[in-house]
């Protein structure tokens, strides 16, 4: 059965990414929004044991009882949880039965997907496989993280080359006005918050086939685009003296040259390559001294078929909010997506380290305007 | 001239405001977001000064160089500014010093409003005047939270009965879907984040002709508003506990009975007055318990011929956004409007304190999802 | 009666302090150490109200039962209080309504001074006289902050020049070893933490007879002082990170001149006054560069005779700890000293601040060790 | 040569506490003033390579350069080092290259201890040795924390019972009054902070013989004790009002038993065991609920051969600050001590934590008021 491979697939997966990771490094957190490994593997499990073991598996026997507790991300509907900030205090269970708790819970897992199931359990469960997706991606962004805080920088895998990704078009590409409609249509899987086909007019405009590069930022940094506020929205100027911020985020000076933080180690900025780690205030500073824009999302999904897209999640000028037919599921799972509709923006797209088989061009990631440890980028709209 | 009368009437208004105030009662910044009332008076002058006299009459004086750097609120072109939280900290100039700052300024602004004026100048004295009216309705706000601070509740003026307006009609209108123009489109004076004309699909949907009234908040409340998670929005629900919020503002409980901090002192809650003083997320959380959503900003002006408003500032579900075409103006006025284009959402209508004549359909008023000291209210949507 | 004079005499000249302030002046608290002028007043006045007036005069009538929420400071045993840092916010009652209560508590104590009273009575009025002495001095002092938070400067009465105060003698004078007794043993009035005549034994010391002056300390800034780790505790050193501090407050340096904020407004810095506005964290590191060191209370209490002081307060290296026979009085009046003896270095001598005859040389004025708004200075020791 | 054996045995020891953890429990860093594991493994460490490889070894190479910095812990003179909030956020070098790190100085330095040695170097790798018996403390206490901040509470070591440690003794000990002289005068080893035979003046006092017990504190919280600010310090009500502190660290409230977290689990409170792990806010409450007070630290000392001592450190009543002759060591071993002589208060005595043969009568502890988490205890007094 299809479900059983995939589960098995993408489950492993998982595991395949932490593969380089010392035993140390799955404890750490080294700030708030980032989770630490070993967080990710049990509470990716944990969703599979409460949401579908439990349900659809009367003999099911919870694991450990603590767990529901400690990996419990954010479903006040399931009970009490370990506030996020003090997930890196937590050094029990430990790795090895973190691991063990998987293995558990794989194979009641695939006893179940073995036999019969409803509909609403396969709905969940597959559900459950987009969801470690998600988490696998913020594994792969929160592990740079968690490396990058160590003063040695450490290399996690020499073979990963993401932030060298280039661009296989230039120029902009125009798209005429007029209403189209938008959100998910298809037969597959989607996220709630894709849901409900609907309306929305466009004016004209022309959307560039390629993301910004190194280089044209570099350009914004040495014209002075971080010491001149005209250009930024009045909480990123804010923000970017708060926080000291004068570069990308993994960006040091040496000098007069660039280099990065990469997942293969300290590398010299390729001029050429896609600009990755900015924030919205970033991006949107970059598209005024640009004299253009950003697009809205909607605007990104009418033109997504005429450039390529995928290597970076790229900032648009849409606030998450609920589609005009937004309808929030019953239950715990309805505190999937509903409840963050607030003070994020939308970014579309996907990024290199997205997981196979995970974007499309109708997915809403979303993040708060000064997060930019993601793998996100930049393109940009002028209109006619 | 017109532009002379309207200019005395604009600037005597700001003054009468205040004539309950005693003196102490400009000094105080209680808040972050508050200002001193003695701060607007001179803020609102100079605003004439700097654009006006300094740039159109090339003999003008300027009245006390301190000024400009003491009054300036939020223009880095202008020069340093005091930092906001600060405002309370200064009690020099004294109430009677920035009263003779408006007399010497209003003296110059009307001999220069009896002479030929350029469509620039005129354009920014008008500017200077909505400015102005503006800050009049902060004024009462913030007065109303500065004597509303003093744990002696101090009547600001016994006339005034705000916090008991009504409804004057009741129940849900239709609007058809279809595509419709929005944006300011007259000749008279707007801001510039109101303009460039541009469509907007619209899916058919039923509004409220009345607001959201004290007594259909209390059943919430009684229902648990908020105690019950799944009604909020994950900041929202961060922020009721973070803050011990269970009531609108300025609200208390004494035994089971409500009352309420007032223009004219502490008064018995009417459950048939209009709500107010209530966030973005205790309007959202009312419209989820509602099973009904708030309107779009585009919805509300679709359909503000159909219902009364300009009793409440109306939070609606638009973030504060770029219109497609807006362009931000050149120089420090530039500064007014775009760079606040983030982390904030609409509200559409005019509130009882809001000042004659400074109130339009097209008007985007816009705070932060927290902030609650304006008098805003909720209108409910339902989908069809 | 002489009490009755002595009442009378104290509480104008309070008064009399206040008389340069304009209303505006009276309100603002720039930081949460400082209180705002008319809240001095006011709860200078609640004290006789609420320890001697409701103790002592069966027929007294409250003059506001409001007052006794609003100007109690921190005695917990008399009700809520308001938290010490919203004293900025309350505007009500106004000035002239402090007054005003002050006007009706004289007139009633006056009264009461005039009939016969017992020794308890006179004790708590006694207390209440030297209460009030204390917040002269802070009154002073917080002016002075109050003023100047103000960008621009305002002088408060140009004859006073306390900031200009020379030393009259030089040198060091020596002191033999042995054992003495400390603390008060006279018959007039001290503070409870004085009391309990105790021995210590003092190894022989030189006790310098000039306190450091401007000149001094700025060889210390140029040798490099503030940036020297090796001479500061290490909470001085995080202090003065923290908070970006390289010379005393209200110091300012203009190219290579230094001037100061005194109470007559901007003056040159004059190398031969004496240095004040110090933290103890200043204090030990100046010593420290002198190869000296700062003496204990007994050390300063033995040797006070041998010396002038009464200029600045002057820092020693005791820690504000109880006596050894130590007793905290009963009931409210305990409240007074005891529960602050932690956290905080003890100061002697009196400053130019202090109100007449409220010094004696076995006062204990404590600090906690960054604060530096009192007029405050160093002494230095040497072993032999 | 015993200094030989005495460096491989102390070294050892720390290696030996370590041997129940996890490779995760080296990590964490749940508070600031707890450090992970791998830190205190590394810091002591280093100490030997900073201060006598380089010395006294010409030939020796560093094992790492960047382990300079990050394992240095407030050494200014030495060079830049990792914020102290910081060390938990670091998972490189793990936990078997921090042990390879210790092999390769442990190599090195027995070499260096076969030769012969200066009295300089002598000195030197004496006070590493005490300094890593400081630091097995710190380990163990440490590693309580780290344990005990995990929701599943494991054990560290079922065979230790040191939370039911009882008293050996009761009743109370007289003390005559008179001189008496102070500060280490042996030949062996002792801290900067002790040296300095000096002479101090007691008056009479007895002193109990035993410690505090866990009933003795459960009657003072039966007695309301955290509720009655009249017997706390004033800082002391503000913390536990601020951090919602009841009871001391670790204990939980079941019903109306009393259970604790320790070395050896979750335990039921034993009545007659020694108390623990309260701070100098609590001792100092709970002896004035007693109406008694706490030894000044040279009470303790004089009267330290007439009770047992060694099962907790006793708070004092006296600030940490320099005896009269204190003088600081040259160089970067003067940062040792000297410049955390403020905000402190001394404790006496050693703990069950502390290492074999490093306790004696006048060694000066010392630690914040509000810390806990070391094994404390109270010792109280009383005048005659």
């Amino acid at each position: 059965m299809a479900i059983k491979n995939l589960y098995t697939t993408v489950r492993n997966y998982t595991t395949t990414i932490c593969s380089p990771l010392q035993v140390e490094d799955y404890v750490p957190q080294p700030a708030p929004f980032v989770s630490p490994p070993k967080w990710h593997l049990a509470h990716t499990t944990w969703f599979f044991e409460q949401f579908v073991l439990k349900e659809y598996n009367l003999e099911y026997t919870v694991y450990d009882s603590d767990f529901c507790y400690l990996f419990n991300s954010y479903y006040n509907n399931v009970g009490k949880r370990v506030f996020r900030t003090d997930r890196g205090n937590i050094s029990r269970p430990g790795v090895e039965a973190v691991f063990a708790y998987r293995a558990y819970v794989d194979k009641a897992m695939v006893e179940l997907l073995s036999g019969n199931l409803s509909d609403e359990a396969l709905d969940t469960i597959t559900l459950g496989l987009h969801h470690e997706q998600q988490h696998q991606e913020l594994l792969l962004t929160d592990i740079k993280y968690i490396l990058g805080s160590n003063p040695t920088f450490p290399v996690f895998n020499k073979e990963l080359h993401w932030e060298s990704d280039k661009n296989d078009a230039v120029g902009f590409v125009a798209v005429p006005e007029g209403v189209s409609e938008f959100g998910y249509r298809g037969d597959g899987f989607c996220f709630d918050n894709e849901l409900g086909p609907h309306k929305v007019y466009l004016h004209q405009f022309e959307i560039s086939k390629a993301l910004v590069t190194n280089g044209e930022f570099i350009a914004f940094i040495n014209d002075g685009g971080y010491e001149n506020f005209n250009l930024w929205l009045d909480d990123g100027w804010s923000w970017i003296q708060a926080n000291n911020i004068s570069a990308p985020m993994y960006w040091f000076a040496d000098d007069n040259r660039w280099s990065q933080y990469t997942m293969s180690g300290i590398k010299e900025i390729d001029p050429d390559a896609i600009l990755t780690h900015i924030s919205y205030y970033e991006a949107a500073a970059f598209a005024e001294w640009k004299a253009m824009r950003l697009p809205t999302e909607f605007e990104w999904e009418a033109a997504s078929d005429l450039f390529d897209w995928g290597k970076r999640w790229e900032w648009t000028n849409s606030a998450y909010l609920a589609y005009p037919f937004f309808k929030r599921p019953e239950g715990a799972i309805g505190e999937y997506n509903g409840k963050f509709m607030i003070n994020q923006m939308v970014l579309r797209g996907g990024s290199c380290a997205t997981s196979p088989n995970h974007s499309r061009n109708t997915y809403r990631n979303f993040f708060h305007p000064e997060e930019r440890w993601q793998f996100n980028g930049i393109r940009l709209v002028k209109n006619l």
